[in-house]
């Protein structure tokens, strides 16, 4: 069973709070700080930022990773961040708790080798447009390296309707979870773009039955360098932790009820 | 507000049960007499059946209609049933209290202005690459008749990967909450096409936001004459109808918390 | 083989040009003389026209079918235009010589039966996600009604890239070619949206196998009252059916080179 | 204006022919003499490839570039072949003329820039749900770097249909011509998976204005190590391309006449 900073995923309702993008020290300590007191399990940042254009902003890299190693030291929680070049690999597991590969690597099949080595567990996005059986032969790949500690998240597939930024697929988190017994946890901020459906994403998930959340928190969303439309403050996500265990809380007589987890 | 059987949409949560298609007498009414023992709101059961191929069973019609009314009666439930035809609107307005419009008709003009007409509500299924706007576009042709009483269903979007049927999109139940003050449904058992999903796709479509859920209950869905692999049995809808009252009952708290209802 | 003003569909290349809507008399007769002249076989018009929007331009019903026929007969052309209502099989029936079945009416199983007893060919475009078996079957309605000339019509499905109206499916032409005798045309103008792209994709699902195409034209499609950034003009259709000629005229020896038709 | 081996992209129509993998020296060096007796431009060939699957073929690397090289040397060809991790770019530089980047890469930012440092064109495929925004997105962080050897590849995009492999999205392909100057050219064997669609679909991309074709030949496809369904033998690549150079010089009047290229 993969553990976290003292939790264990499958077993712990697990969940990752942090900026879209690592932007000042002051910007995620203070983050940071919120999430852990609210009940944040992990802290996330991005430093490398894969965007589609070149010249969008695309991170503080090094510094980025310094900044949040050190607001997870002093918040007391570990840290995930994303790694988007094999040559990084080995610099951002100095850094970093959790390695995290983002959706548009999920097929960079050289990349799943690399964290599949660098002894850190990985949380592995689904693809765009990314089958289950797809995803899991990606999440092989770092199996197959002899790492045993792979998160899926679900981050949503691409769809035809403008209205949300990708459609969330909870039907597939609760296939999944019938074809493996990685856990898999549910990214609500990107997949539906909007913060203002990212509480009832979020608790939807959990009873679709994930193991944990991934969700981007940002002192002043509409100041943010990135995702500014998908983020929540730190009093949102106060709200929504305190829901999400009554949830949370409310579940496991639930499955047992109606046996969906047998 | 759509009043059905003295139960008001939007305010009371709404769930409709029943099998895939009529099949007897006997089938009908025991089911009709499980779900509502296990508290279901409404009937559902289809007599005209739209099928991919001419050749499969297509539903048995007006006979079907007189069973499925007599069940509803019988377990002191009102009928939602699926009209097909314009020149079926007024048969089907003779025995049923909500008249259905399937996926595959969600643009069939001329039997939304007929069933606007028809002096009953009307269940209006998502099509399966609609977007949200266009189905509201849908609901208007119904609404411009001077029928108010429109009930949305989502029932899953078409998607690439044949692990579930198709793709229910809860991101665009809680978008469409924030566009319409019209009630929205879903239907996990189509969505998915797995009753071993439809649980945990109900619960998590509870907290998304919904207003009720139409569910395919079948005394042996192994033996259905058609959607045999998604209708669950009397057996499982009573369990899920106790945990979905469980989260039903919790909902208000979360969603004033999140303050995502505003 | 289905005959159609002279013209065997499968052997002859057949093309169909018209406006989108019949708008008015003088439109709808100078329209079919232009494209009788540049060498259309048939002219197509709306005159019950399915809309997103209930209040959006309808069609002008009969007095539009009146004046299709009329244009028609003084060109010299067969006529085709749209069923919406299976109550206006029987009157389209009498004004047109093909009855067009849109892509939101694929699976309308009641208007596929009346339209199979019609007594005329049907051309069946395909629904905006519909597998090329779900459409096989849609024709199997209207053929098991002891109608043998359904014209298949494809027309573009839905896709994720506003860039197009939607993805012209050419790949499902050629695939189709090789699963049914039926005659299958093409409809470069709903596919694409773009007047700018129907005469490269016209000459494109020539090459694909197409035995027909079907195309938007109008004498002035700025002032259309519906679809008018993808009609062209009477001068550029003229200018594409030469252009076609030539395509259709070298066809045959390329299939058989590559005997890609067996 | 690129130039590779002598033939101007844009204005040369440009045929890039070979196996999907490289698998014996024999094998790559049959076929680059046939595909070059035939009028092949270009040799392809894989070396690395990446898989779904960890479990499956992956290529044999350095020996297979090594084999390529001659291979396209003996039939005085330029080699194409896919670079899939950044630290084999400078290798692969070596030993190919043009690099491919296949769809899996197409946001895989860190490839992007290392390959547009590498000093040699670039074969860039088309994600397989990316916008074509998305795509020349990607081709930007190749043209920043100093580059400006980049030729769009589109090799379809995910559809719902399991008929075709993928869908062909020659619209795309039309439109994409219509934003910018680079050339683009279009790759029937992944997008249909089958090889009896592969003449029809390189005809059609001819027609829809793309300016070179990417094929699979294989001496024998059935015993080829990967993709055996969609590659062609050689003969077949005979006479489609004697077909395509038909199609490819009857089009200048054709753009011509429809000024569609303006």
């Amino acid at each position: 069973m993969t553990s976290i900073g003292g939790k264990a995923l499958g077993r712990d309702f697990w969940v990752v709070a942090g900026p879209c993008s690592v932007e000042t020290r002051e910007q995620v300590i203070s983050t940071a700080l919120s999430v852990k007191a609210a009940g944040a399990d992990a802290l996330r940042g991005g430093a490398f930022k894969p965007r589609t254009s070149p010249y969008a902003f695309h991170g503080l890299g090094r510094e980025a990773l310094s900044w949040l190693r050190e607001a997870g030291t002093l918040a007391g929680l570990p840290v995930v961040t994303e790694v988007c070049d094999v040559r990084d690999a080995e610099l951002v597991s100095q850094y970093a708790d959790v390695l995290q590969i983002g959706c548009r690597n999920m097929q960079n099949y050289p990349l799943l080798v690399e964290v599949g080595r660098a002894g850190k567990p990985v949380m592995l996005k689904r693809g765009m447009c990314a089958t289950i059986d797809e995803w899991l032969m990606s999440a092989e790949y770092i199996l197959s390296e002899g790492n045993p500690n792979v998160i899926l998240c679900e981050r949503g597939i691409r769809g035809f309707d403008a209205e949300t930024r990708n459609v969330l697929d909870l039907g597939a988190v609760a296939a999944t979870k019938l074809k493996t017994k990685l856990p898999i946890i549910v990214d609500p901020s990107h997949a539906t773009g909007r913060s203002e459906l990212v509480a009832p994403m979020s608790l939807a998930a959990v009873m679709a039955g994930c193991d944990g959340l991934m969700l981007e928190v940002h002192p002043e969303p509409s100041r943010a360098l990135s995702d500014e439309r998908q983020q929540i403050t730190p009093e949102a996500f106060k709200s929504l932790m305190e829901s999400v265990r009554k949830v949370v809380a409310l579940r496991p007589e639930l499955t047992e009820a109606n046996r969906w987890s047998e």
